[in-house]
């Protein structure tokens, strides 16, 4: 079944109140039309990486949605999440394709278009490109590659891309305007008062057409 | 085979000086009488830990030790090397049993005797235990159990202790008779400006009388 990457929620702890706060934004994201739920907490110690995976689980499961493990394979398979996101520090996609079998969602993030040489066709489902605007949320992330950054790696590669960074439902349809599959969020659902609503909206935004100057 | 835990490096790339510097110091360790070596890089990024865990497998093999990865359960298996260490907060020994198998060896840090009640018979294979005294290369360390703390929790368990935390080869012989079946060291043998030449000397404290006040 193809996974629908249109709407793609990053979990951040700190922005979610902890687990219980995560738990409840990932429930309310996946009833707002949320189809992919990634746990990415990095500060913290393994343990609670693999109790937050199989708590969010079901949580994804009960609205169809799919749970992926940002960096950790080992996560990743000891809580049958349904795929990985890597970075490009992180372990090889080809590495996690062979632990994780065929039928995982293997995402890398990308923020060039020379990055695109190292991505192995069949190995990698998707791809994660950004920043494409400033964000605070990754203090670790490149400088933005823009609208035209995303573009001209859309273009590149037949792969979907999911674009990340700074992105609200104001500027979601811009960016599928600019070859996208989908968006990937983190504030714009983690610290809204109302993440079901805000899911909704960008889930909106998302198939409206994009905002232009007025004549 | 019964693997030799009396002397145990515990690497560290800080003060190692980088991958080049930690292969350097495994071969005399390894020739100097280490029978585990120890990865352990909180800060590195997975793709370094997963490359240098395949650098430092053919040194550690060459010498007849064990080369063990610390917290991450998929490097270990991704570089195929022979075990894993697990602190309280990383995965659950019992998980990495299962992902590595019979063969595997795996080591798990308790500091204190109530955490003997969770250590499971047959899945682990050694306690690492400390600090026993105060150490500087591991900031986040628990406060130190002594000597006496040490000897309480080898007398509670019926698995091998390696004694880990400001050990040098003053007080190696002090923790075989309080119980240690080994030593784990960084500092003593990674800062030395002759690691191999400092892992005799650990080998050697080890199986000497442990210092006596003149009378």
């Amino acid at each position: 079944m193809p996974v629908d990457l249109s709407l793609y929620l990053v979990l951040d702890p700190a922005l979610c109140g902890g687990l219980d706060g995560m738990l409840r934004v990932a429930a309310a994201a996946v009833r707002g039309g949320a189809g992919v739920v990634q746990l990415r907490a990095p500060g913290w110690k393994k343990r609670q990486w693999l109790e937050a995976a199989q708590a969010l689980l079901p949580v994804c499961r009960a609205g169809g949605a799919k749970l992926v493990v940002n960096d950790h394979l080992d996560v990743a398979l000891l809580a049958a999440a349904d795929g990985v996101h890597l970075g490009q520090q992180d372990l090889p996609v080809a590495a996690a394709r062979r632990l994780l079998g065929a039928d995982a969602l293997i995402g890398l993030s990308v923020s060039r278009p020379d990055q695109l040489a190292a991505v192995v066709p069949g190995v990698v489902d998707y791809l994660g490109v950004g920043p494409v605007y400033a964000t605070a949320t990754k203090p670790d992330a490149d400088p933005p590659c823009g609208v035209d950054g995303l573009a001209a790696i859309a273009r590149a590669t037949t792969l979907p891309v999911v674009a990340i960074g700074g992105i609200h439902a104001g500027n979601a349809a811009l960016l599928r305007t600019a070859g996208a599959a989908g968006v990937a969020v983190v504030s714009a659902i983690c610290a809204s008062p109302d993440p079901a609503r805000a899911t909704r909206a960008l889930a909106a935004a998302w198939i409206s057409p994009p905002w232009t100057a007025p004549v």
